[in-house]
């Protein structure tokens, strides 16, 4: 990777910068967050802002240009490719170590009195809007809206906004129709005395609609804002999209309707003037509520008084528990998504050895046996397949420079998932297609302690998922190990892989209580830079746990493994399991022999059977 | 207990916050915390204002009066026992509970528009004033500091401010003298750019000054402030006590000094005015560092543009990390007190099958056997000494109404603990003095994993404290239980026994990271209400780990039991437990036989000699 040469890009935003035609008074600094409008985490090419302007294009970090600077802030995760892709135009601002400044302490230390520093109001959340306007006022200096985005202005060739077909979803996948889930927002609202809600987020408005999209990739979502009222639907979004009749009759625009029911379509840029309109019509007491991570420019639309803010929307609650008819959906999904892996790791064993299978052919091999199976869409995200020393990238992802050939001697790491229309897969196994040897086995098995000691633990309804985080740590800490990232996610239906408002981290977050019916990734890891990375990770649903007492009548809950994919026996040092650890495992292989084998068996897949009955041998420990 | 009858005093209350003498506009509410103008956890009886007003005297609570109302914010600790102390007059406002509103919210709806509300400026931290005065804002009221205490005006038999004799503590105590404190302090204050430092804690102004007191039950502190710049110290302290030669030696108040070390005395009651005078004398860029827990009065006496406020300071911080002289003393002093407690129990076994010892007469006996030993000052905190279900009151104290007798038909739990001039103590033990039943064996067993999953923890350095406090939970969870409390506090050098910034709980608070030489508790329980309590509690003392690995050359941390009392086996049903924590039974057991046991033998107590030996008779674990 060559760096982009942005000596020419950061002179034009320079210019516009003090332009007239685009700022009412020139601005100082400029902050290129990473996010779009809806702060999503995965973006469109055309909100690739940040990426265009700097070259970093990693899924995490915040460019900010001054007169004289240019900086970029990043994490860990991304200090090396930050620094590979960008000119030395630009400063690597390494968060999270201790001499680097926040972006409001280095801003202050750069401009001169009194400036004004510039940002897209649709880009910048309301709460980061809040802390940094707080910091450069009490330093002197304002946070400026800009209207126009200036990076726009200077990206002459920036891809259009993908405006792609939507897809309907049926009861038999969603369980709820829309209506239901409106009239059950509408409920909520209620309960808070709101008026109105703005629903902001594109995975929220999927949801709350059944439709899925593909306008950004790996997430199936599109494109679109909703304003829902007690009496009122508005769904703002473009293009023609809204001309197919099974959209049209999903959301039956065309029947007579109560008209609570009526959806009005709007175009999808006439947000913010709607948002304003329904403001001005607020008697005292009317509330509009919105996610406290809107953007600003939205949330500043209604006035402070009239404003309800929460971090996690009701949607996002509702969204994260799924039902019965989402969880079958997500149960048909992980075993179309084993049945591609059996065939997957069967096919690698047999190919590795010839040493002709790269990170990026065993990564395609992924993607086109799951894109065998019914109702595949896409991937979920962008695959981890890592060989060695590049299985300790954490966020690796194989491209030509880095391509490595997989072989007996190296641990290999593939971490990946798919969009199926039934539901969305992540799945991570560590493979050794030759001898492991003593120490890595060791590894493995203590990461597979850790996964096993969440995935088994039982624990108090209510309970925050970021109290489970040691026990996956546990096992590695006795032992002076450790790994530097959070041990699981929420993860959507047939929606984006990573979702909130739950989650299994060290890192002190809000995350809601757990509940049955939601579902995370369970996935500690182990890694070695230089060497090798391990990770195991399933996917998990939260469940009812039968306990023999029942504290203050609170019930009890405890995961289910939705993934059904072989863990390497070969990789575990059986005698640093316990018995019960040891059970797990077989009770764990029996499952992906029975409900797997049966599929595999249905699909006539015979050879990938085979391996999957070899794999799931039953462990035995010696005493 | 009869509630307290309030109906005059409220009326009186009512009274004064319209009289002009007291308050410049007519307040509708009061606002009456818990604390003293040091937001002490413990308080003199003189700073007991919600009690007086209420009758409630709980540990925590706030009552807010208004002209119609009279209302009491406290905890599940205290529901019932506010709800017994408290008159009809009075609101109890559960905490913790859904419907309950907060304080603003609960004032927003009852105030008439436009109303103030008044508060101590000196009671209430700096935090909470923000918090409330921006709800009460933006709901059209005000929050109004009302300079002398409402309280303090009606009530007529208010006992005096205490002003007791000081103890010096030379350098065997304290391993640091004050002089070399207050280089540290000064250098962290040039680290942050700051010139002044405003000490507010009372515990934090004893250890600086390596001074002790007693103005505090329980905890050895004096009322006093200190201001520390960076060639000036002001120790603002009452009372002829600074006239104690021994107190003039130890701070060199008579002799030739350097002037940086030239310590001026100030009267207690001039803080405001001297740090009105400090802010007077800023230049730009100078700052004064405060707690953001100091009182709403001090922290505003500093121009916000010249405040450095932090959660925790760095005496806080620097105090919480014993050095090699306070562990020492910390290890005599809790000898002393297993030799004290070995005295009790044997004591116990013999008298209370003779069914003549009472909750209290326990608790006081306990008191006794502590006061025979050396450096003995006094208690640390209100013993809690209780059987059968007392025990299930977590934060029972045994008074004559509720007074119960010991029987070998019924769980023990003593929690108790003192001051020693060399360490404080706070150690719980569970007992039966009969035969326990197979259930009761069975949760105390569990209580016993959680408490050695904590104490053998192996946790990489820089790990907080929060991260471990699911480790003490998982067995209990397992089989449906839980207990409603943290599991471990930090614990001062003879000083307060609850003491920032580290502790062990689920809650999410800002705790520090743990460090070798921080000392905590370990204290996790069962309780099941109108039957028993458990609670088996060690203090420990955070030690570096030897680990095979060592990822990132962070290292690693354990804790070593300063606590050395047996745990009665008795209780333990061994097949719950594994090996390993069968052999932490007993080398545990081991080591207070060859520690306590020596020196019981040097104080010539054979009989305790005797029970201890029979105490810590190896368990052996059936395979």
């Amino acid at each position: 990777m060559s760096p982009k040469v942005t000596t020419e890009l950061l002179k034009q935003l320079r210019q516009v910068m003090k332009s007239p035609k685009y700022v009412q008074e020139p601005v100082q600094a400029y902050i290129v967050p990473s996010g779009d409008a809806h702060q999503s985490e995965y973006i469109a090419p055309c909100d690739c802002r940040r990426a265009f302007i700097s070259g970093f294009d990693g899924s995490a970090g915040t460019a900010i240009v001054t007169e004289q600077h240019a900086a970029m802030w990043t994490d860990g995760r991304y200090f090396l490719q930050a620094a590979h892709q960008m000119d030395n135009n630009w400063t690597l601002m390494k968060m999270g170590l201790k001499d680097t400044p926040t972006q409001e302490d280095w801003l202050v230390s750069v401009l001169p009195e009194g400036s004004k520093v510039g940002v897209d109001p649709f880009i910048i959340p309301a709460d980061q809007w809040k802390t940094m306007s707080k910091a450069l006022r009490s330093a002197g200096h304002d946070l400026v809206p800009v209207k126009e985005n200036l990076i726009d202005t200077i990206w002459t060739d920036c891809p259009q906004r993908p405006c792609k077909p939507l897809i309907t979803l049926g009861l038999s996948y969603t369980g709820v129709s829309w209506r239901d889930k409106i009239i059950a927002l509408r409920s909520k609202m209620a309960e808070r005395n709101v008026l109105w809600f703005v629903v902001t987020a594109l995975d929220e408005v999927a949801w709350l609609f059944n439709l899925r999209g593909s306008d950004v990739e790996y997430n199936p979502v599109f494109f679109a804002y909703a304003v829902i009222g007690m009496n009122t639907i508005r769904l703002f979004i473009d293009g023609d999209r809204m001309m197919d009749p099974a959209v049209r009759q999903h959301l039956q625009l065309d029947s007579t309707l109560e008209p609570e029911f009526k959806i009005q379509v709007v175009p999808y840029g006439s947000i913010l003037s709607e948002l304003q309109a329904v403001a001005a019509g607020l008697s005292p007491k009317e509330k509009v509520w919105l996610s406290d991570k809107a953007s600003y420019a939205l949330t500043e639309a209604i006035p402070k008084a009239y404003r309800y803010l929460t971090p996690y929307t009701p949607i996002c609650i509702a969204k994260a528990v799924k039902n019965a008819s989402e969880t079958e959906g997500m149960r048909r999904a992980h075993i179309k998504d084993a049945v591609a892996l059996c065939e997957l790791f069967n096919w690698l064993e047999k190919e590795v050895p010839k040493g002709t299978v790269t990170e990026i052919i065993a990564a395609d091999k992924a993607e086109e046996f799951r894109s065998q199976q019914k109702d595949f869409v896409e991937l979920s995200f962008a695959t981890i397949s890592s060989t060695g020393p590049n299985g300790a990238i954490i966020h690796y992802k194989p491209v030509p420079e880095t391509n490595r050939t997989l072989s007996v001697n190296e641990i290999y790491l593939l971490d990946s998932g798919a969009q199926y229309k039934d539901g969305t897969t992540d799945v991570t196994r560590t493979m050794h297609f030759g001898t492991p040897s003593a120490y890595e086995k060791e590894c493995f098995t203590y990461v597979l302690k850790g996964h096993i000691a969440v995935s088994a633990a039982i624990f108090p309804n209510g309970t925050k998922g970021h109290l489970l985080d040691s026990f996956a740590r546990s096992a590695l800490w006795d032992c002076g190990l450790d790994y530097l990232h959070g041990t699981g996610h929420g993860v959507g239906s047939f929606l984006n892989v990573h979702e909130g408002p739950c989650g299994i981290s060290y890192k002190t977050f809000a995350d809601e209580p757990l509940e049955a019916g939601m579902i995370l990734s369970d996935e500690p890891g182990y890694y070695e830079d230089g060497s090798f990375g391990i990770r195991i990770e399933n996917v998990v649903l939260v469940i009812p746990a039968e306990t023999k007492y029942n504290f203050k009548n609170r019930g009890s809950l405890t995961f289910e493994p939705l993934t059904l994919v072989p863990i390497q026996t070969k990789m575990i040092d059986v005698n640093l399991l316990t018995q019960k650890e040891c059970n797990w495992v077989n009770d764990y292989h029996q499952k992906c022999r029975e409900v797997i084998g049966a599929e595999l068996e249905k699909q006539g897949r015979h050879e990938a059977l085979r391996w999957l009955i070899q794999e799931t041998e039953p462990l035995i420990r010696v005493q």
